[in-house]
């Protein structure tokens, strides 16, 4: 089992981390499949360190699964059930790699650890997907993108997690400015629509959209994008500095 | 010092509630004076037991200082900064308070318990002001509420705890509709507008405000307020069944 070094960890508590880029008109979500036999996909996530800022936590978090440092971030909730502990996939997990099983002392150590009673905080993460070389770590097996509506199932209750993220996003999305997060730096506003549409999962009107994404008031117009044919061009927009 | 039974609570977590009435068209927040000598005022607070799920841990703080079982509640931040600690708080607390000197066992390690580095989960409540009876518990000299403007300097950050629920009472009030909580059961327009106008510390156009509430479209009107001059008398409102 991998050492935890349990004694420089915050008892009890994890940070689960939504890595959220959009690739092909969809939402998607970064899993990691650990590296154990059995299909055990999770959400990156990891421990606090005593003397770490659980920001600067959720960035490190971040930073080994994408390679990036500077990635807009939001705790969005704590996972804080009584029942919520690690016990049923820990079991699983050595149910399905017998050279794991609790011998010494140590691996004793390491599975009280590991089974207590975790609260859990979420962060969700905005990503330009074209920025990202997703990175899998020593834990991994595997790590990729799935489109939001089609995730594996995920140890615990990491599906939870992702649904109260997209209820975040949905909710913050205007106020805080979110989803420019998920474009390149300079888009159509087909493509701000198409955005929205994949995160509301239902179809905007277009000249709605238009109107309610201009009066957030926060876009300037570029030139028009080229596509060879000049009239039916549409501007390119991006955030105002 | 109070025994926090430390081995059956979770380790180096706590919750801070933020309680906003409102009146005297002003925000309120309810604030306790700490049961030792010397002037420590602080959020009503506590720790969460092993077995008890977080928001029932918060239910359990707010129904021990309001009277109240079902008041509207919502996590809005985790306080988790490397720094976060009780340490300066308590040594001033034993300081005033000599007879609290660090002497026994049983002193030293709640002392190591409590200035441990704490991770602090902070939750708003929206309480109608009429209903609650602010009750102070062993830990209190007494319990009062303040208004926002004016609130007494508190331990640690609770100072820094009140001014970010408020930022997210703001973010969240229209999607979340939770200024109602704040209201009694019927309200007039002018009683909610006044509310928003504490709520942001800026007045509001009386037509817009009117329009911008009645597009949540939530609200039904009722009969008129009795207040002996008919025809300038006030409707009445209230939230939809």
């Amino acid at each position: 089992m991998h050492n935890p070094s349990q004694q420089n960890f915050i008892q009890q508590l994890s940070i689960d981390c939504v890595i959220f880029g959009y690739h092909a008109k969809q939402l998607q979500v970064l899993v990691n499949k650990l590296n154990f036999k059995g299909n055990f996909q999770a959400l990156p996530g990891g421990f606090v360190y005593q003397n770490e800022d659980i920001d600067k936590a959720a960035n490190r978090i971040l930073q080994e699964r994408t390679g990036l440092s500077n990635i807009y971030l939001d705790q969005f909730y704590v996972f804080g059930s009584a029942s919520r502990n690690n016990l049923d996939f820990i079991d699983e997990l050595i149910a399905s790699n017998p050279q794991m099983s609790v011998g010494s002392k140590q691996d004793k150590e390491e599975y009280d650890w590991f089974t207590k009673r975790f609260i859990s905080i979420g962060y969700y993460a905005l990503v330009d997907i074209n920025k990202v070389v997703p990175q899998k770590t020593d834990l991994d097996e595997s790590i990729q993108w799935y489109n939001i509506k089609d995730l594996p199932a995920m140890i615990i209750d990491h599906n939870i997690i992702v649904a109260k993220a997209l209820d975040s996003l949905r909710l913050n999305l205007d106020e805080k400015l979110l989803a420019f997060n998920l474009l390149s730096e300079t888009f159509t506003m087909k493509e701000a629509q198409e955005l929205y549409e994949s995160i509301f999962d239902k179809p905007f009107a277009r000249n709605n959209f238009q109107k309610k994404i201009l009066d957030l008031n926060v876009l300037e117009r570029l030139e028009k994008k080229f596509t060879g044919a000049a009239n039916k061009a549409p501007f390119l927009y991006r955030i105002k500095k």
